[in-house]
Parts: structure tokens; C-alpha cells; sequence
């Protein structure tokens, strides 16, 4: 059993008010949802207890009250505090209350979280998300989705008040692992955006005349438009942290290879980035990475 | 001086008549233009003879009788027997006979035809392309040009009977400096979406329903829209060949070595395509990268 979710009737306890966290709250209320918030530190929910939000002093007291849970955290092991913690959402929510993971964490513990809320009856989902500080803003993210269709069917409500592309990608950790798969992609790919332009200025070319050639064409991509003129202006803020994009990596790299899998282009792209990491550069944004290649 | 084109009036040599080349004369004659062509071997040639074009038994004899010769062969080595060997257009072509090449070929190459060119009283232009056979059929290639703007300006008839995306990059060897950007970008790119496929595939994901939650966001790109859904049906047909893809990674890392540039990524999917070729499939097209993580 999953205890429903409607708007202007259920409260949704909600763990992280970082970037992502806080907008995605504030669009829940916007919806009809109760809410009521924990954050490790507490100053970055003010915003959201100023529009109407309550305060809980921990997970624990979040999940008493809640009839869902939605988490986005930082790494695995603040997803692990959070669930399993001594003041974790395991030790005190009410049979039945949803408990969705959104933070991109690892396929392994999305998995250990579904068996352990299982034995509770707690529904746990992963639902990592895309799309960025602007998709969680417009509410326009995609959610990749893993866990039970019953689970997924009560959860759709808060989804599509947070999101657009909102799939069921499979069972406990199929949300994570679509996460991966797309963070894998990204990663060879910006590799590629920073070498050509590199390449371009080093070869004399104005690149935003090179872009107009190659940017519509089989060379296209996301990160190439949308990255592409940015690193050209030298405009470095971030979208998506270096260091945020460092952990996903790390996750998708441990799973790759328990499954066996080589992937040397994540290998070359964790690598690389963590140069940046350790050149002081983590809290830059992605794009970043070109400055691998003007040194 | 650089001598006049008109559809209805002037007569095109033109050399190589490949997959890409065949369907670009054909738009020239479309277009109302004469056609004098040249091709190593003549048998690829024949459909073009049958559709009015006249045979020339060598470059030089193409070069002879035309107002404007364009080349689109295979190697370096190729070019520049065509452009400089005994029987090359160099050796015929009377002065002001614009000199047009289309190969995806050595920027430095370029810069010394253009100068040789220069010499002898003929514009040199490069102008390789993108858009691959589908863009050469349909005449809607991106050219990116390099040379002088007078010859580029007078070669614009040409290029509008064959493309769409028409841009002078620069000076001689910006266009194939151009094309190895582009190349550069799809290199790293393709080995991100062949990994995540991969991973996918290994995590037990169903890769259709991951493509929709990943291709519309910051992991899309041509390469992931247009060769992903290839890879899952096993349709490893080429669109556009390995051994050329090898080819043009090969002049891009020499280029970028020349400049002094470190490019990892390409590196890697240089030796990647390479072992592919290695096994066999240098006649496939570049999305069988995919069967590397097969192994």
C-alpha cells in the first residue's frame, strides 16, 4: 500500500534546499502541496519557510508528518545518512509513505534502499533528474525513474509538478542507471566540444564562424550549442558543477566496472576533470574543461 | 583574375566520382552546368556519362576544357597527385581555371596547393564538406571553405548547386582546419554514446526507453539521435565509413600535433577506430565504434 498524494490534501516532506532542491520545493508548493523541509544547513531553507514551508529539525521529523519524502542530497553517503541514518527517514516514517530518491546517486544503493524500505513497507524510488538549475526552476526536468509501477503510478502527481519527460525506466536502481548513461554520454562529449574548439583557436579560426558551420550538422550536440558559446566568451559560471559532475562520474565508473564494462572515454573524461578538481577549479561550471586544453 | 561561372555556360571538371562525388556532379549538371569528369576508376563513373557528362581519360584533360575543376577524392596522397602529378590538373589548367577541393584533406596540404596554385596564375580554394551521402544526394551539405574571397565568391554557384550551409572560414586551409574541428568533436562524441549504449545495454535498461529520457537533454546530439537507434536494431551499415573516419582523425591529430595541442580524446578514438579496422570492419559505417564495447 501507498498512501495517496493529492494537492491542497498532502504534505511532502522535502530533504535538500540545495540549487536543484529549492526551486524543485517551491515548485511543489506552487502546486497545492504541503510542505515540509529539512536541510543540513538550515540558513539555505529560509527562502522556502519564508513562502510557507515548515521546518523539520531532521529527516526523521520530516517523514513523521509526511505522507511522501523527496531527497536530493549531495553524495551517496548523505542519501545513506538520510534513509538509514539514526535520524533517517527508515526510522520514523509511517507505512505506506512514498520515499523518492532525486539526488543522482549510485544504481547499488538505490537498489539496498528499495529491499530495506521493502522489508518496512516504505516504497522507495530513484529518480534522478535532468535538465539542470533552469529544468528544476520552468519545471521542465526529466525524470528517469527506477523502482515498483505502483510506487511510480502515486508518485506521478509530484513529478509532473517538478518535470516534463517523466519515464518508469524500470526497477530499484533502472533510475540511477539511466542517469549514468546519460552523464557517460555527456562525458566523451564534452571532451569533444573542448578539444575542437581548442583546436580551432589554435589553428587561427574564428570559432564562432566555425560553430556556424558545424553546429547544425552531424557534429551537433547539446553541450555544443549551449556550451559552446559560453566557453567562447570565457564565461565559466557554472550550469552544472565540475565537482558534482566529478561524483556522478565516479558513481557511473564503480558500476561500469562491477558490470565488467570498459569505458575508457569516462575513464579519460573522470581523469581530466579531476585535474580541474585538483587545480582549485570544482566549483566552476562544466565548460571548464576547455581550460584543460589552453594550457 | 578568376574566370566566370554560369550555369547554362560554363563546363565543371570534375574528379572523384565516389558516393559523396557522384551525387554532387550530378547536382552540377542538375543545375545546368557541363561536365567533364575524371575518375580513377571509370566504371563509377558510367552513370554520369549516361546522363550527358563527357569522359576524361586524366585530370589534366578534365582540366583542359573546363572554366572550374572540383576534386573530391580519397587521401592526401590522392589530392596531390591529382593537383600536382604528371598528368594533375596543375600541369593543364589555364590560368584563372578556379581550382576547387572537396576531399577532407590536410590543412597544410591545402595551404601549399593554394600557394602552388597561386603561383601558376590558379585560385585554390579547399572547401571539404559535411552532411555526409543524404547531404551530398540532397544538396544540402555544409561547405566550409578556405582560400581567397574573390574565389570564393566566384565558386558561390557552385556550392549553392551543392549545399546549403555555405561559410568561407578563412584563408587557405581554414576550411579543412573547419572539417577537423568537426571531426574532432564527432570522435570523442561518438566513443560517449557508443559507452552509454553500452552501459545501458549491460545494466538491463531497455536502450529505446533510456533514449527517450536522455535524448531530448544536455546528453543529446546528432550522433546519439541518428546513429543510436541504428546501434539498437544492429544496423552497422555505413552512413559514413570507418576507414574514412580514420583517415580524417589521422590528418586532424597530425594538425593538432603540428599546433603544439594535446587532444586525448581524439587520441583515444583514433586507436579505438583503428582496432576496429584492425578486425576487419573498415567498410563498416562509424557507429560499429558500438561492437569495441561488445568485446
Amino acid at each position: 500500500m501507498v498512501i495517496a498524494i493529492q494537492p491542497g490534501k498532502s504534505t511532502i516532506g522535502f530533504i535538500g534546499t540545495g540549487v536543484m532542491g529549492l526551486s524543485m520545493a517551491r515548485n511543489l508548493m506552487k502546486a497545492g502541496y504541503g510542505l515540509i523541509v529539512f536541510n543540513r544547513t538550515r540558513q539555505r531553507a529560509l527562502p522556502l519557510l519564508e513562502e510557507g514551508a515548515r521546518w523539520a529539525a531532521s529527516p526523521a521529523k520530516a517523514a513523521r508528518e509526511a505522507d511522501a519524502v523527496i531527497t536530493i542530497v549531495g553524495f551517496p553517503k548523505d542519501v545513506e545518512e538520510v534513509y538509514i541514518g539514526e535520524k533517517g527517514l527508515f526510522s520514523a516514517a509511517r507505512p505506506g509513505t512514498l520515499l523518492i530518491d532525486m539526488t543522482t546517486s549510485s544504481p547499488l544503493l538505490a537498489k539496498r534502499l528499495y529491499e530495506e524500505g521493502h522489508a518496512r513497507n516504505l516504497p522507495v524510488l530513484d529518480a534522478p533528474v535532468s535538465g539542470g538549475d533552469r529544468g528544476a526552476r520552468e519545471a521542465t526536468l526529466s525524470i528517469m525513474a527506477g523502482g515498483d509501477e505502483s510506487a511510480f503510478h502515486a508518485a506521478l502527481p509530484l513529478f509532473h509538478a517538478l518535470g516534463k519527460n517523466v519515464i518508469l525506466q524500470g526497477g530499484p536502481g533502472a533510475g540511477q542507471h539511466t542517469k549514468m548513461v546519460n552523464q557517460i554520454a555527456i562525458a566523451s562529449g564534452m571532451i569533444g566540444v573542448c578539444e575542437a574548439l581548442a583546436y580551432a583557436g589554435r589553428a587561427g579560426l574564428d570559432p564562432l564562424r566555425v560553430l556556424d558551420s558545424i553546429s547544425g550538422g552531424a557534429a551537433g550536440s547539446w553541450s555544443l550549442s549551449n556550451y559552446g558559446p559560453r566557453i567562447l566568451q570565457g564565461d565559466f559560471k557554472p550550469g552544472f558543477y565540475v565537482k558534482h559532475f566529478v561524483k556522478d562520474m565516479s558513481i557511473a565508473l564503480d558500476s561500469a566496472r562491477e558490470m565488467g564494462l570498459d569505458v575508457p572515454g569516462l575513464e579519460l573524461a573522470l581523469k581530466l576533470y579531476q585535474r580541474l578538481v585538483d587545480a582549485g577549479k570544482g566549483d566552476e561550471g562544466t565548460q571548464a574543461l576547455f581550460k584543460i586544453f589552453q594550457e
